[in-house]
């Protein structure tokens, strides 16, 4: 608190993310990166980009400001989805994109000034409300149903309830790894043309129906990405979003209005070559899908109840372990998961990344160890 | 204009970088850029980053996050400016870290709910209009002197005046060229002590004086720095602020508010090699304001009344050619300078980059080409 601040600073409630320790030989299950490094073809561009080309010298690039609308990098994007490059828009990390998506296009009023509120499930990613803070937006949370599941008649409904101004979702969702088919987000967009609806795919690539095919008919739909997960590249912030030109349009005039050029030159390249790497991609997604699977199974046969994943991690509760004290168990063996002790519902789960083989197995090991010969 | 748009957009009028076009053998002089290529400590330092260590494989710590807390990187700022790491504030760029700070440190109302004004100078960084509509903010500006300088007593008056939330300005101006002495801006943080005062130092290091010293005494001073101009990093998007924990705590839980990781791996990396390589830094300042100083000169041999600059670039109008029409002769010889209409008290100026010598000694022989033998 200070008399400095301006006075919405005293209402935030920052988002708090996974944290990144220093601990020698961690395994790290708990912020859903991806278990590999990503295609060598980025270092390799970065390297390039480094070292200039015959036009410049070595290092000459880094002097220079980027492009501030990343055209080459937005149209690789509109390459690799069949759209164009208008309806491409980027930023530093999805979390940047849906930053701007907040402001941009899910802040709105009626008439007589009143708000019309955002509408996400009431068990999602926990930035949402952080946003709706620094934005403020009014959320409206819509309860996944007893399976936790996000059923689309219940946002119809809220939507037409509550008046909504916007309607934003994670799918698959987060933390619960499960996905909404795209037939099913079809049928919101058409129930709700008026209303922008919000689609964070973050982890889309992992075995869930993208929503992108449904942009060419919804000009209410919009749809953010980001490299971060399924193409292993956490470390260098690229987030994409994809939607009609009008959408994008405000983005870009929010971004416009913050920071011209919030990707450096070496995240442009980079973000590019990992693109334009369809075989890594194909078979770095196969793998953690495997993976998931295996470990899913083998949560299982330890009596742990695994929500049918979608997604680079599962959400597992145990019916006869406490989550807070298994994730704690787990950190004193050097292996890290996520456990949110909010809301609720959701206590009793794990959040845990799919890793390499060999870290999956180290897991399992170290839960039949945890959980002892009764289970 | 769209109906999916928040009522915001509408009102944005976003800020216009000066351009980065693809022009064979340009000579670039329009965007304040370092004439030298970065420190080659930066690229060692990027490449081992990309390579990894002995922990880990190549490649394999891009597909982690990034520190949020930027930890490293704000230790060694702390060392090169003598303060402490909880004092120091680090962005993507200095246009993000001010767009947090606008938001955080300058955004004031009465207990009546009236705006209370940020003052700015008239003439100056043409991205605080734009913060001013992203964010809300009243502004109200403060008319430079005759001579373009500007005048703290006019600051005060007109804090007194209007009762105003904030000060911002550029220390040097831009595009001005001009500084303040620290003197004077001590004096404006003891008579305004309830006041945040932002000082926006981008070009501080060609030659005027950092108010940084004055922030011990100063809880209401916040002092911003960019790795773009002096470290010759534009295309690299480092930014940061320096002040009491008090305003740093603010700057952080926007941002935490807002991405989590707005500064990826290489960045961070690559701006601590950047800081740590003071030799290359003490040189490169020299020879810009070496090169300045000789550019002034003759341009003022060519009869441009040139503005005393302590920036790396100058400010000078022609009293017999149109500022607008030099700037297209310029380009059509492949060298380009910035012209800015608005406001007409500056439309007879172009703002000029200090380049290399030859590219200086190209600008001068192209402009003496252009004013004939009449000058």
């Amino acid at each position: 608190m200070s008399r400095y601040w301006s006075p919405l600073v005293h209402t935030l409630s920052p988002y708090v993310p996974g944290e990144q320790p220093k601990i020698a030989q961690l395994i790290k299950l708990n912020t859903n990166e991806h278990p590999w490094p990503p295609s060598p073809k980025v270092a390799e561009a970065i390297a390039a980009e480094l070292a200039g080309s015959t036009v410049d010298e070595a290092g000459e690039r880094l002097r220079l400001y980027p492009d501030p609308s990343a055209a080459a990098l937005r149209a690789t994007l509109a390459d690799v989805h069949g759209l164009d490059a208008a309806q491409v828009f980027v930023g530093n990390g999805s979390d940047e994109v849906l930053a701007h998506a907040f402001q941009a296009l899910l802040n709105h009023r009626r008439a007589d000034g009143s708000a019309r509120p955002l509408l996400y499930p009431d068990i999602t990613y926990s930035f949402y409300p952080t946003y709706c803070r620094l934005y403020g937006i009014t959320p409206q949370t819509v309860a996944l149903d007893a399976h936790l599941q996000l059923r689309v008649d219940d946002l119809i409904d809220a939507a037409r309830t509550h008046d909504a101004g916007g309607v934003v979702f994670p799918n698959p969702n987060a933390p619960t790894g499960c996905g909404v088919a795209r037939a099913e987000i079809e049928r919101l967009l058409v129930a709700l043309p008026d209303t922008v609806v919000v689609v964070d795919e973050a982890y889309v690539d992992f075995g869930a129906e993208s929503a992108v095919p449904l942009i060419a008919a919804h000009p209410n739909l919009l749809v953010v990405h980001t490299l971060s997960k399924s193409r292993a590249l956490a470390g260098l912030r690229v987030g994409y979003a994809l939607g009609h030109a009008e959408l994008i349009d405000a983005l870009v005039r929010v971004k416009d209005s913050f920071n011209s050029y919030p990707l450096d030159r070496l995240a442009l390249v980079g973000a590019q070559a990992a693109l334009a790497d369809s075989d890594w991609f194909t078979r770095a997604c196969r793998a953690v899908s495997d993976s998931r699977a295996k470990l899913s199974a083998e949560l299982a046969a330890l009596g742990f109840d695994v929500l049918p994943s979608q997604a680079n991690f599962v959400f597992a509760a145990h019916p006869r372990h406490d989550a807070a004290t298994l994730a704690r168990a787990l950190r004193e063996r050097a292996i890290l998961v996520r456990h949110f002790s909010r809301p609720e519902r959701i206590a009793d789960r794990l959040r845990i990344t799919i890793g390499t083989p060999a870290q999956c197995d180290a897991l399992v090991a170290a839960l039949r160890d945890i959980l002892g010969p009764q289970g």
